[in-house]
């Protein structure tokens, strides 16, 4: 009963699941970020499998997140490298490391810190409104309908 | 070749993979965001089969997300509402929504848009630091050991 593609969900959150939604990718893209590039290192840091490794691979290529770069052409050898695309995930990825951090592992299991490079302290990040600079969270936004709005179900119910 | 479970892997994203990483549960998260709480609202809006809606359901209860608030004891119905747990979702839908729109969509395809209701503008939502309030990407911040460092693979390699 699972559903094997929303390629014709009209919905951005569908739409990103179609590229980076599939088991293993979101630890794939983690170790990208790390400035993980070859097969050989995402394979033997993650412990997955090699088809499985070289699926979902060639999912973010095709997606345009990642690109190959190849370092030894003789042999058919590449490295897997963020593109513009692919560094704009950073966001997603910060939030979901900052929400198991601080749910699920909880204060003093933090496997990895993240730094700011600018202020030195350890970074924990706050999303803000482009336009005005303040925080946002849930309560502080709207929907409402975008210029691709469909009639039904993809709008907030009446009244919430 | 599927790997069933992240639980024994000590990184937050792989832990928050385990609660919310599964195929369908993202969009049954923007839903919730937007108000839904019945089960046949979800059902309806995502076109999902009962028993897989019921399954992602349960593990998003016992993830703590969501919360089951009875509507009509007497026939066992129940509303499911975000959770705090839940609501500090909020920057993984938004991220996703924006990665999504900006990305994949494109300008002008936007099913929904989220607007400020602190500025009355349309929100671009910007990872900021929490610490001095500087805008935040990739490249600002650098992955340092945490208090649970594992010894090797989490790190991000040597020179990176």
């Amino acid at each position: 009963m699972r559903r094997s593609s929303f390629a014709d969900v009209h919905c951005p959150i569908a739409q990103s699941m179609e590229i980076i939604g599939e088991w293993w990718t979101p630890l794939i893209l983690r170790d990208a970020f790390f400035g993980v590039r070859r097969f050989d290192d995402f394979a033997r840091r993650l412990g997955i499998a090699r088809n499985v490794l070289a699926d979902r691979l060639d999912t973010l290529v095709e997606g345009g997140v990642l690109e190959k770069r190849p370092y030894d052409e003789a042999r058919g050898r590449y490295d897997y490298v963020l593109t513009e695309k692919g560094r704009a995930l950073w966001p997603v990825l910060v939030a979901l490391r900052q929400w198991g951090d601080e749910w699920v592992l909880g204060e003093g299991n933090e496997p990895v810190l993240l730094e700011h490079q600018g202020c030195g302290h350890v970074v924990h990040v706050e999303p803000t409104c482009g336009h005005c600079g303040e925080r946002l969270d849930a309560r502080s936004v709207r929907a409402v309908a975008g210029p691709a709005a469909p009639p039904d179900t993809l709008l907030p119910p009446p009244g919430s």
